[in-house]
Order: structure tokens, then C-alpha cells, then sequence
């Protein structure tokens, strides 16, 4: 199976999973539903369940343990998304193409939607489907993701990036940001993976966790960059946003040619931390080169 | 012990507790962490901790059992406190006599505090020290939590109290707000009592989720009635601010004389559903007259 064709169909399943977690909720509360679902489905790469599931492949975990952590994290990542693009925030009001979910609904309905979708996730953790050898892994899937969410993770970095807008900061400072603000969901998804495989190595395990940190960051970097080199059309958000709110970025610390050289230093670190590994890592070398490359 | 004593000492012990989380947080995002502080320890009755402590002791729980659940509780509501007096909500600049989160520190950070609260009750399920015979309950206070939390409980709730600001509804209607909105907590601070409870009769059970489903609803009818006849300074948040935003109340509903008479009719329920417990509901009975009889 080639890349395209698997992301495609990790993009089907988690979309499947969440669509039925929506349509499990009752109507009390329609509007926060429908903004729920308005976020949660109106697109999206699915990167991080893409990650779950090809790292679960790798290691021979059964794709339907993976479902919970796929679905999970994406309920977390559209939280952040709807919080991030707040007035007093980001203040962005398109996404994925389409409006905001506070210009789509309202601004307290966006707050409540996100807080209810991050409940969400801990309630998917708790009642999918797992086999019963794995039951007591639970409890880890639900501490990897709350680690990674909370303020020793993506709020803090969140946090960090809020009080490093329009000051000067280092590059150290700058990765210690996006590796709490990014990078702790896609090592929470790997993390939740190794959790439900067996027989992996301490050895194999390192490498994995070093090759989600780079990928993390990696991601971020092209993310700068896009933000600077490509258009809002190709986006589905405002381009130049970053330089337009005075954000630390890459290519504003690097210069845009030093910033793509680290993105390519850190290809080859990737792909090195997956050389070091004793599976068949081809999708993740693939799904490396896509981070790199991607156009949005 | 008589109640106030052990209110003190729940305080107390829930407060040492919120305050080691808060400290184990590194500096890396200090006025975030400021904003966490100031929330959840800023004061507060701490109603839920005591019901988590008082349950467990009438049901022969271990303090330290407890711990986790009355921290994680008070975590999910200091958040939700945070999230309701935001601009795009309630609007309200004070909270337990001191200037609200958003007035303190900004929007950002109050939103920022609010779901990295939300995450840390999770992190507090998944890392209290829980004695091992019990260790299997963990994922099962994870999940009274989460549905108590979320769309099915208090954050639909909100969104249901939104809706129905300004419009007509039937008591019916208002009861199902306020049973999720307020409600949903409390019975989950007796739900996870009752899951690290051992030799409790389905019939026990039925009686303590009974108990606490009406003082949920007491609860509310009492805040809502203070609204009316009770000061600011008292209160530690502005008097009328109910009818000043249109809300739907019990004493807008059904006049105030007739809201004091439900309000003694819960009363003499929640009074019936402890006697049907083969316990010493002493101090349940003491707390269910200081719920009724509260004065701010």
C-alpha cells in the first residue's frame, strides 16, 4: 500500500469513528453538537491518526485498538484549533478552508465546543472497543494524552508561544515552544502505539520516540515556512499570518534559506532514527518525506 | 466530628493536595501557571472535595483514596468557573469576591487556564497514589469524570443555559439544564466515591445517586434564589446578575415564595434518601441543611 492510498484510508477510518462518536451525542444541545462536528469534520489531514495507524502497522498492533488514540488526538487537536483561532487568541477567521468555528457559530459556543471536545477524547479512551489482553493499557493511553495536552504539553507551549509573540527569543527557546506546542501530540500518538505493542524493545522504543520529537518539529518548520512561501488558497488559512501577528518563526530567526536547510538536516535525522529500527518503516519514511515536502 | 469541622479539614486537604499539583509544574510558562494558581486556589467552598470525603467516609473509603477524585473534580469545575465568566459567556469580572481569571490576567491566559484545568483533573486521575487493591477502579473514575464533564453532562448543560437565556422554557426543561449543568458534577463526586467502595447493595447505590441528583437541584434552586435576595458582598459575585442577563431561574420561574417551597420540598427528598441508607449519614444530613440553608 502505497502512501496516498493509506492516508486515505487512516483519514476514512478515524473520520468514521468520530462521525459515530457525534452521532452517539443526544440532541440536547444542538447547536454545540453541530460545532462540535463542524470542527471535528470539516477536514483536516489527519496527520496524527495517520501516525497512530502506520506506527500500529509497523508494529503489529490491531488496527482497531488503534481507533481510540486516533480518535482521541484528533478530538484534542481540533479542540486546540477551535481555542487557537480565538478573538483573544489568533484571533483566524478561516480554517481548512472554510470559516472559523466562532465566525460559524459564535464565540461561546467555539469556547464550549472545544471544551466538550476535549472531554470527548477521554471519554473515547474509555469506552472503545479494546481487546481484552490490552484493558489495562487504558489507563496509560489516557495519561500519555493528558500529558501531552496539559501544560507540560501543548497549553504551556501554546502558553509560550503567546508570550514569545513580538519578543525576541532563541532558537532553543523557539523548539522547546513547538516541541510542547506541536510536537507532544505526535509523540503522544506514537507513544500511545508503542503502549499497545508488544515485545518492543527499549532500543526500538528510543528511536521511535526520537524520530516522532524530529518529525515534530520538522512539521513545525515547514509550517513557517509555508507561511511565508506559499498562498492562503493552497492553505486554507490566511498566508503570512505569523509575520502579520509578530509570531517567532523559523524563517524569521534563520532567514528563509538557513530555515529550509534545518528542515533538510532534520529529514535526514528522521530518516535515520527509522534506519535504526528492526521493521519495515517504509510508510513512515514515506510519511516523512510528505511532512517535508507538503504544500499545506 | 461536627460539619464545619470537617468542612475545614476537606478544604484543607483538597487545598494541599491542588497546591502540590500546581508547584510540580515547571516555570516554563510562569503566568499560565499563575493564572492555574490563582483559579483553583483563590478560595472557593470546595462543596464537591467535602461530598467526596463525607461519602467516602460513611462508606469506609480511605482518605488518600479520595484524594484524586476531590482534586480532579474541583480541577473540572475551577475550569469550568473560568470558562462561564469569559466575556463571550457570562461576562462577569467577579468571582469568590476576587477580580475573575480574564480581569486578573488576560482572555488568552484565562482560556489557556481554563483547558489545561480541564486536562490536569485528568492527570490527577491517572497519577494519584491509589492504593493497589483498587488500582482497576483508576479508568473508571476516568470515565464517572469525562461523562460528568462533558457534552452529556456539565459543558451541554452550559450550552443548554445559553439557549436558554432569554426564552421561555418549563420547569421540566430548566431541571434538565441545571441536573446537567450543576447536577452532573456532584453525582459524579458520589459516583466515584461509590466505584472505590467495596460491598455497597445496588439498592445503597441507587439511594446515594438519588441523594445527590437532589442536592444538585437544590443547590442550583438555592444559588438561583440568593440571586435574588442575597448582596454582592455576601455572595462574592454580583447580586442580580441572573436577571440582569435574562437568565431562566426557579424564582423568575415560579416567584420566589413558591421556589423557597420546592427548595424545602428537595429538602425533605434528599433527608428521605439518606434514611434509606443502612449508614451513619450524619454528616450528609448536616451538609444537605448547610446546602439548603447557605448563604452565599
Amino acid at each position: 500500500m502505497n502512501l496516498s492510498t493509506f492516508q486515505q484510508a487512516s483519514r476514512d477510518r478515524v473520520n468514521s469513528i468520530l462521525s459515530q462518536a457525534i452521532n452517539a451525542l443526544p440532541e440536547h444541545s444542538e447547536k454545540l453538537k453541530q460545532a462540535m462536528e463542524y470542527a471535528l469534520l470539516i477536514g483536516g489531514k489527519r496527520m496524527r491518526p495517520f501516525l497512530v495507524y502506520a506506527t500500529g502497522k509497523m508494529l503489529s498492533v490491531q488496527e482497531k485498538d488503534l481507533d481510540g488514540p486516533a480518535a482521541a488526538i484528533e478530538a484534542i487537536h481540533a479542540y486546540s484549533l477551535i481555542h487557537d483561532d480565538l478573538p483573544a487568541m489568533d484571533n483566524d477567521d478561516l480554517r481548512r478552508g472554510h470559516p472559523t468555528c466562532h465566525i460559524q457559530f459564535d464565540e461561546a459556543i467555539a469556547i464550549l465546543a472545544g471544551d466538550a471536545l476535549q472531554t470527548l477524547a477521554f471519554e473515547i479512551l474509555c469506552d472503545y472497543p479494546l481487546s481484552n489482553t490490552l484493558g489495562i493499557k487504558r489507563i496509560e493511553l489516557v495519561k500519555i494524552i493528558s500529558q501531552a495536552a496539559g501544560y507540560n504539553g501543548m497549553c504551556g507551549g501554546q502558553a509560550m508561544d503567546l508570550a514569545a509573540t513580538g519578543q525576541h527569543i532563541t532558537q532553543k527557546q523557539l523548539e522547546d515552544l513547538h516541541d510542547k506546542k506541536t510536537g507532544s501530540l505526535l509523540s503522544a500518538c506514537v507513544e500511545m502505539t508503542i503502549a499497545l505493542a508488544v515485545n518492543i524493545t527499549p532500543q526500538s522504543r528510543q528511536h521511535l520516540m526520537r524520530f516522532a520529537k524530529i518529525i515534530g518539529l520538522a512539521f513545525q518548520v515547514q509550517d513557517d515556512i509555508l507561511d511565508v512561501v506559499s498562498d492562503s488558497t493552497v492553505l486554507g488559512k490566511p498566508q503570512g499570518s505569523d509575520q502579520a501577528q509578530n509570531k517567532s518563526t523559523y524563517p524569521a530567526m534563520l532567514g528563509l534559506e538557513q530555515a529550509q536547510a534545518y528542515l533538510e538536516d532534520l529529514h535526514q535525522q528522521a530518516l535515520q532514527a527509522l534506519r535504526a529500527l528492526p521493521y519495515n518503516t517504509q510508510m513512515l519514511v514515506s510519511f516523512t518525506d510528505f511532512v517535508i515536502h507538503r504544500t499545506n
